[in-house]
Order: C-alpha cells, then sequence, then structure tokens
C-alpha cells in the first residue's frame, strides 16, 4: 500500500477545520495545525497529523480541553508561569514563545514554565520560531514515564526533549536547531516496529525482564542516550519543569490529577551580548568549518542540527506530505464524524 | 606503587600556597584550590590536583594569568558578561555564580556569560554551590576540540558537558547534580588508558582513520553520546557560550587569540514559581520515587545525579584523598620550585 501525497495548504486547512469543530477558537485551530503539520513536513511524522485521533479520543475524555484558555502568572520580571489546564500544547507555548521573546527584549533573557499543558507537539518547532525572530531559545519538555531510569527494568521517566534554536547566518537562512530526545530512540519508533511486525535494533530497549531485546514487541521501555547521562538528564529536567511550576509527573501528590507534560522555554536577546550581525557572521564561520571536516567512511556529508529536516521541509512542500493508507482512511473517519469535507490528495 | 593519601584540608592548604605563589591574591587561591580539590573528593581526580603542573607551565606560558581580575560588563538587568582575559577559571565561574543568585533574586532568573576564562574545572561545583544556597543552576560550558563531530573523523568539537543542580529536600541534605560531557567518555580516561597501556572499551573513541578503535595509543578523537545529539549539544553550547560573548573557540576570527573554554551559567529562583518547602518536598517524593523502583539485573541501587560523588567525598574525607606516587612526586617537585612546604600524608 503506497502513502497518499497530501499538500501543504490542504493538510493545514483540514487540521484547523478538525479542531476548530471541538471548540477551538480558529486562531488556536491555525496555530494547533502549524505546528502538527510542520512535524510532518520535517519527516517527525510521529509528532504530526497522526496525532489526531488520538487527540480527539483525549478531548472525549476530558484528557485534553481544546477550549481552555492558559492563564498568565507574571511572576519576577523576567519570569512567568503560563498555567494551561490542558488547553492545546502548541497553542500554550506559542504564546510562552513570544512572551519570552518581549520579556527578553526588556531584560535580556525571558524564561517561561509551562505548567500541565496538553501535548506539546516537536518542540523543535518553538525553538526555531523563536530564532527566526533573531532570539535564541532553549527548551526543555518533561513528559510521562516511557524511558528506563538507568538501571529500573520498568518505564520510570520521560523521554523528555531539549530543543536549542539560534539565528542562521542570513535573515533568509533557515537557523541551527537541534530538538533531541534524551532516549536512544523514540517510543514511537517501536511502536511502530511492533505494527509491522520488525525487529528493532539491539541497544534501546529492554524486556518485562530488564534484559536488553529486538523483540519490539516485547520492548516494555527505552533507554537512555549515555545511560546516567541521559536519564540524569531527563530527571533534571523534571526537577525544572513540573517540580518548579508544582505540578510534577513522576511523583505527583497523592489524589492529584497528574499532568502529562511540563515545559520551560528560555530566550536569549541575542543583540543584548552582541551585534546580530557579528553573532551571525560566526555563526556562518562554524558552519563552514563544520561542513569541511574530513569524514569517516560511510558519511557523504556532514549536517548541521536541524539540516535534515529543513531538507524534508522543501522537498514535502514541493511533493506533498505523504500520509500512510490507514492514517488516511482514519482521517477519512473523522471528517465524516465531524461533517468536515475530507482531504484531497495532492 | 600504593597511593599516598592526604588529608582535605592539607590538601586545600597545599594549593592556596602554590598558586598565592604564583601571584594569586590569597582569596582567589583560597576559591582555587576549593574547587580543584573538590573535584578530588568526588572522585573526579581528572579535573583536581593533577592539573597542577599543567596549569603552572600555562602560567609561564602566558596562557593563564593568575593575577588577572574578570571584567563586569552589565547589560540588559536579567544578564552580564565577564570578560574573564584568562583569569583563573573557577575565581570566574564563582563570582558569576554569586552574582547571578543576586539577579535571579530580584529578576527571577539571572544569566552570566564567561568569556575567555582559563580552565574551568569541574563544573559540577558550580551548579551545586548555587542549589546549596537554594536556587536552582544550568550551566554549559563550550571548550577545545577533543571529541569528533557526528561523522568526522578528526577531533572537531568540544566534550562540552552541562551540569545542573537543584536543591536537595532538606537543607542539611546535598542537592542533585548532574554533570556530564557530550562525550562517550572523558578524553583524560584515554589518556590514562594509553599512559598505563590498558585497552579501551568500544565505542568511545576513533582512531586516525576514524576507525572504531580499543586501542587507547590509537584514538585520536572521543566520541559524542548518541552520535548527533552528543555532538549537537556541544555545537549549540558554542552557540550560546563562545558565539554569544564574541569569543569563538570552533571557528575564531583569523589571527585572534583563541580561548579554551567560554560558559554561560543561568539561575533559577526557585521561591519566584513556587514556596521552596513545596519544592524540597516533592524533591523528596522524586528521590523516593527512584530510590523504589525494580532494579535491572547487575544493579543493586539505583543513583541519582551526584549521589556517588557525595559518598566518594564522604569517604575521602573521613581517609584521605589519594594521590599516585607519580603525582605525588610532581607536587614535591612543585612545592620545592616554589619554595613551599611539602604536603604531609594523613
Amino acid at each position: 500500500m503506497g502513502d497518499v501525497r497530501v499538500g501543504h495548504e490542504e493538510l493545514i486547512r483540514f487540521v484547523t477545520a478538525v479542531f476548530s469543530a471541538t471548540g477551538m477558537t480558529t486562531s488556536d485551530a491555525e496555530t494547533f495545525a502549524e505546528v502538527l503539520v510542520w512535524a510532518n513536513e520535517r519527516g517527525i511524522d510521529s509528532h504530526g497529523v497522526v496525532r489526531i485521533p488520538g487527540y480527539l479520543k483525549e478531548i472525549d475524555q476530558g484528557k485534553f480541553n481544546p477550549r481552555a484558555q492558559p492563564l498568565l502568572r507574571q511572576l519576577l520580571p523576567a519570569t512567568f508561569i503560563m498555567d494551561c489546564n490542558r488547553a492545546a500544547g502548541p497553542v500554550c507555548m506559542m504564546r510562552a514563545a513570544a512572551l519570552a521573546i518581549e520579556v527578553a527584549h526588556q531584560f535580556g533573557v525571558g524564561v517561561g514554565l509551562l505548567s500541565d499543558p496538553h501535548h506539546l507537539g516537536a518542540i523543535g518547532r518553538y525553538a526555531q520560531w523563536v530564532a527566526e525572530r533573531g532570539y535564541a531559545a532553549l527548551v526543555i519538555l518533561a513528559g510521562l514515564p516511557f524511558m528506563a531510569y538507568h538501571g529500573a527494568k520498568v518505564a520510570s521517566i520521560g523521554t523528555s526533549p531539549i530543543a536549542i534554536g539560534v539565528p542562521g547566518p542570513g535573515a533568509q537562512d533557515a537557523p541551527l536547531v537541534l530538538d533531541m530526545a534524551t532516549s536512544v530512540a523514540a517510543a514511537g519508533r517501536i511502536r511502530q516496529a511492533a505494527a509491522e511486525g520488525k525487529p528493532i535494533p539491539e541497544g534501546i530497549a529492554i524486556d518485562p525482564d530488564g534484559k536488553p531485546t529486538t523483540d519490539a514487541r516485547q520492548a516494555l521501555a527505552v533507554l537512555p542516550i549515555g545511560g546516567p547521562k541521559g536519564s540524569g538528564l531527563s530527571l533534571m529536567f523534571e526537577c525544572l519543569t513540573g517540580i518548579l511550576a508544582g505540578t510534577p509527573i513522576i511523583a505527583p501528590p497523592s489524589g492529584a490529577k497528574g499532568p502529562i507534560q511540563n515545559a520551560m522555554i528560555i530566550v536569549f536577546n541575542i543583540a543584548n551580548f552582541r551585534p546580530s550581525t557579528d553573532y551571525r557572521r560566526d555563526i556562518q564561520q562554524l558552519k563552514d568549518v563544520v561542513k569541511a571536516l574530513p569524514r569517516r567512511d560511510g558519511f557523504s556529508e556532514l549536517l548541521l542540527p536541524g539540516e535534515r529536516g529543513d531538507r524534508e521541509a522543501e522537498l514535502r512542500r514541493r511533493t506533498g506530505i505523504p500520509l500512510p493508507v490507514k492514517l488516511w482512511t482514519e482521517l477519512g473517519d473523522v471528517a465524516q464524524e465531524l461533517g468536515l469535507s475530507r482531504l484531497s490528495p495532492s
């Protein structure tokens, strides 16, 4: 079964219509659609429109409130908390990113904590968005436990990612954007292998006995990068997000509604530290040095953080976003249930 | 040859005397000694007094200026740069940490950039020091290229570490402190194996052909954790430190004196976000959850970030800090050259 290709604009239209139908404002639904489709465009399909059926189920279950608006708590002036109350993650984080830029403009740095949003999607988008505006961003997220803490034989900590974005050499150039989980592989990759009956590489997951496994169906928890390093980072992200905001995930107060994600965004005002043109020139020099490094066998080139995604996005903007037939069918069902016009292939 | 054990106070006395003799103020020499001996106490011997002969040589070569004082540039109010001009790294960073706490007290967060300090030592100490004062800290450092960028066959990027510290459950409890390089193994570990004629584990280093090697003498560059993840983090740390401060390491302006390190410290004012007692209670709960997790075979317990170092420090405070005979002899030579009284064994 081949994939069905859908154009960027058409996919944005559809996702916006879907979430508008759940009660989200049009503007919020557009933000939501933009972040989801961004992930698909860049080849991060695990964080794209594949999530829609699950999100709709969570709305039905009351775990995701598409009508909720984040509440802003202004604290000491370079910081704020957004109490998100399970509002759409991309809506909350895009507001936080814009506000953190304003704060950084005034104070040199701006820090926002997001407490209890619904799923934030691919956090690279927020780091990139800030960098596109000439600022630098560091985003950390703590999520549900799908990863084994170093030495533990059960899923006990999030695959919690970190994203860092800085402006590219010119205003038209893509920013450098690193977006990485603290696990060796994404939990979604294992679910996909299990669904397809394929094996997984050694060293990425353990079975219920805590033994390394290549059988995706036996994989109980993914493993952290660098053992105690990856799981240590994830643990510290929990301390800097949910515990700091008062909504812990790993060890919530008994009886409390456990959040599914918490996050922090830090925005740095580059022009506060040195002239932006000098900064961008040095980014160009850094890129040039990396690109010219002698390569190991098997590497036809060296990639900068975000470069693979930039290329995939350029390609998919031209050729359309591939949707597996199963997903295509599911989204057709969604359209029918909500009384919306179906997606058109490109 | 057994090690020679030296008491904590005696080692502090000696290191203070050594650097006072190089022209450092007594107060700066004490700070310097405290950070170096801290690393030894915690078993991070690669960042301890073993560095003294090299540091003294760098003073002779003009690469380390023990009399230099960092110059503070106050920028927008939640941020600052310290131009360090190769002053002692621990002296610069301890001042930056104290200042970042003051800034965070007033603005919620404080960010300090250290431009061109001499070697900063083990950055976990700064994160711990901030956390001991009830604040949280995130420290990143970018250093000289000892690590292969993902896919490169030469040392091309720093093993640049990140440290994160948060307060422990009670004022008397040790903070949680993660301090990790972005490389699989420390470059110093390979140098040590080469000196001892021992092999190194597979997957930590490559030889001059870019092939994985277990021969420490053939190891040209260490490898990053998680491939593009570790090298991406290191690259982005360069963008957030040296490039932001105007003193890049990987791609310095032609003719410029290349720095050896740059760093950023971010201090978060915990009480600004929620009551500290609530924060500390939730840290206790997190610790309890981790400690109670079921373990994989081969793990007699699960350790929290910093816990191994805390235990080693407790042990070495009682039994003394072990110095290999070679180092003991070298430090004896240093004492003689500087006309100082030798170290006494404990």
